[in-house]
């Protein structure tokens, strides 16, 4: 079963690596980093550097792909390399799924019409300009597009797939491995529960940086 | 502030990925991957590297240490150059943390004498061979020494941080950014919660790795 994670720059790392971490422990996996370069991604901090093992065109064929998010995304949004890639492997798919922003990328690429989905919450409702029908779950499921929600929300998005393709047994295994026994020392992880005014503050933010991005 | 997160050969991603996500967004904070060669170095299951930019000679000074864990951690245990590094930026350390077996490093360093820390719960009972008094919290702070879980364990601890260092609000903005809301699918991510059957499966196959390790 072969699993092709998308990087490009300036992608956020747990995008990429929670869904990973679980993804990898199914049985017969096989996990490979795909890029339009093969080689250094360097992600949306310049701290981190992931290797892609191959380039677009070597990976024809995937059964699951990921496609993760971050402020990189943007830049992405009219690479039809990507976005063509996407579309291709698509097709013999059997789930194609995004954390955070790159559920963006499936809906530019076309990917999304009429699917229920999710981003990061600052993002969400720009799924519907390209004709998705935006959630708020955390990780939503319509036929094989499986799309998670910010960051962290790609890990649960992985053992959610790891239940549906090896048992339950099996993705209750994963957590045990991984110790997925999440004990966030806040509960600030979602615009209702963090307090109002930072949501406010960022939801500021994000229409100025969003506006840019527009024009 | 500059953190130094520690890399070597069979690492487990999210170990190292986990806390990175939390902790570079602190106010400051300049990311350095390190390890005793530059470049990529490659996680305990072949297909993830990430690129250590600098060695350790050339990272001396850092303020926070970040040691993950994974398979590969059994084969530093006697490696000075790991070893002697971190007691040497130890000295100077405002934190010095590990995630999963990662507290065997800085215990086999002789950095957790007498402290109280934790590991994977597969490992933790081996803390006590070098002389540290292990617990079974998922985050266990003992003066400058944080110590997690396994695996996803340190997103706990570097959100625990950046309130420690960066105060309430702003480890609330990352948790929010991050959308840091953990919804696990299923509920076995600790031997108290998992299937008593998976627990044991596991407690049988790591006593004969353990066995295996130490001989």
């Amino acid at each position: 079963m072969q699993i092709a994670i998308v990087l490009f720059d300036r992608f956020t790392a747990l995008d990429a690596v929670g869904p990973y971490e679980m993804l990898c422990r199914l049985p017969g996996a096989e996990v490979v980093f795909v890029a339009e370069q093969a080689g250094g991604v360097t992600n949306d901090r310049g701290t981190l550097t992931l290797v892609a093992a191959k380039t677009f065109d070597e990976v024809t064929r995937p059964d699951i792909v990921v496609v993760p998010g971050g402020p990189g995304q943007s830049d992405q949004m009219e690479n039809e390399t990507l976005l063509g890639w996407m579309r291709a492997v698509d097709a013999t798919t059997t789930w194609t799924t995004s954390v955070c922003t790159g559920s963006l990328l499936l809906a530019a690429a076309g990917l999304l019409r009429c699917r229920r989905a999710t981003s990061h919450w600052l993002a969400l409702d720009l799924l519907t300009k390209y004709g998705a029908e935006p959630t708020g779950e955390r990780v939503v499921t319509d036929g094989k597009y499986v799309t998670a929600a910010g960051v962290s929300s790609g890990i649960d998005m992985g053992l959610t797939l790891v239940g549906r393709i090896a048992g339950e047994r099996h993705a209750q295994t994963v957590q045990l491995l991984t110790e997925y026994d999440p004990q966030p020392p806040y509960d600030a992880g979602s615009p209702e529960k963090a307090p109002a005014d930072i949501v406010e503050e960022w939801r500021g933010k994000s229409r100025f940086i969003l506006k840019q991005r527009s024009t």
